[in-house]
């Protein structure tokens, strides 16, 4: 049996996603540092499910209407004010997070996410589950589109490596035709494919995240596999099955 | 004497050119299948000028404006109708071009060149001119923003590993902090640093080109140093020193 591969493209920018045909597509939204991490952790730590919200005064306005839940975001590295929490996967251990409602506030995750409108599905990609949601894309035959959050539409490293770690276990099984797959591919590969940490030490958004002292958790969104669920946007919740 | 080093970013598509601040920068201008090729070499060759245009209708209207000028141009991989040549280097020989003003219309380099409104001076960017190209931006002390033309607004791999070999050349000399210059950089110095070719066979714009059996061209595009010129734009038009 000779079946057509899907294809397989990576979106290195929001600013650059309307050059992609996103119908049908399953829609990967990555944002290594740190939405799509906290948001997996949360949810495999027992969230009921994470509400990603663009404003902080929206986030305040659906924490006060949804009984059991929790605010969180930050804005310049501090929680936001009239917020609980902050926007790090550490924050939300099981014994705290467990059945609760998480309000999330990013900016570049957030945003991308919202601005997907026509696709299949939207899934979460993190380091954190990495190998499940490659699993997950496998299985569905489908077109997939890896959406890097990027930093304020600019291209960034840690989402791309992400990009190219998936590409890298997937390449085999999609059609890939496209110089951004192939440069996340090669970033990936060619930095070591393991110790990323070390890679990306010289990036952008760890210098500045280090300079609020984020070292521990920067280390932590790249660890893959720590929390093996794959999250999907339905309506306006994002939940695992 | 401790002097501040100016900047250096790498922009990987048009549609990513508002996020940069052009205003007092020198912009290069990379379209290294085939545009900015085209024009270093028909320059080192002799022509009189370049003049970049975006449509066929206006290269033919200012071709016949002008004389002794050629008009050239593909669309499709072919000879666009109404012009006398097509976009490769290999069509503009000393003994043809000398003297001569070529009315050039391509569709990504003309389109980036013409977008970029307030920086200092455009210059001209290909492997055929690398050296020479990087030495003049040392010599100058100002900010530095690498432009790829990419394909249509989509990232492209013979650009953005042009880039790479500037910044290999220039790091030392330049501020930079810009995941995209890190990713050239990268990508540049882990492919081997000398065999091109080899590392782009598998690009989106290889694989279109050699549908049309351009591989002699893209091979000579991407050898470095044949025609040592840095080509700047001065009104409409573009020339050299």
């Amino acid at each position: 049996m000779n079946v057509e591969k899907p294809g397989l493209e990576v979106c290195l920018s929001p600013a650059l996603l309307h050059l992609y045909d996103t119908r049908g597509a399953i829609v990967v939204i990555i944002d290594v540092f740190r939405a799509t991490s906290t948001i997996t952790a949360a949810l495999h730590n027992g969230a009921k499910c994470v509400i990603p919200v663009a404003s902080v005064s929206e986030c305040i306005a659906i924490g006060e209407s949804i009984s059991n839940s929790i605010t969180a975001g930050e804005r310049d590295g501090k929680i936001a004010e009239g917020l609980q929490h902050g926007n790090s996967p550490l924050e939300f251990p099981a014994d705290f997070i467990n059945g609760k409602t998480l309000v999330l506030t990013t900016t570049n995750g957030t945003r991308l996410l919202h601005m997907v409108k026509d696709a299949s599905e939207i899934v979460i990609g993190s380091f954190l589950n990495l190998d499940v949601l490659c699993g997950y894309l496998l299985l569905q035959h489908k077109k997939v589109i890896l959406g890097c959050a990027s930093w304020k539409d600019r291209f960034n490293l840690e989402d791309t490596l992400f990009a190219g770690a998936v590409i890298n276990q997937l390449q085999h099984a999609f059609e890939i035709n496209c110089d951004s797959a192939r440069a996340a591919k090669h970033l990936y590969v060619s930095s070591g494919g393991s110790n990323f940490i070390e890679f990306l030490k010289d990036s952008s958004h760890y210098r500045r995240l280090s300079a609020f002292g984020l070292e521990y958790d920067m280390a932590y969104c790249v660890t893959p596999n720590l929390h093996p669920v794959v999250p999907f946007l339905k309506g306006r919740e994002i939940i695992t099955a």
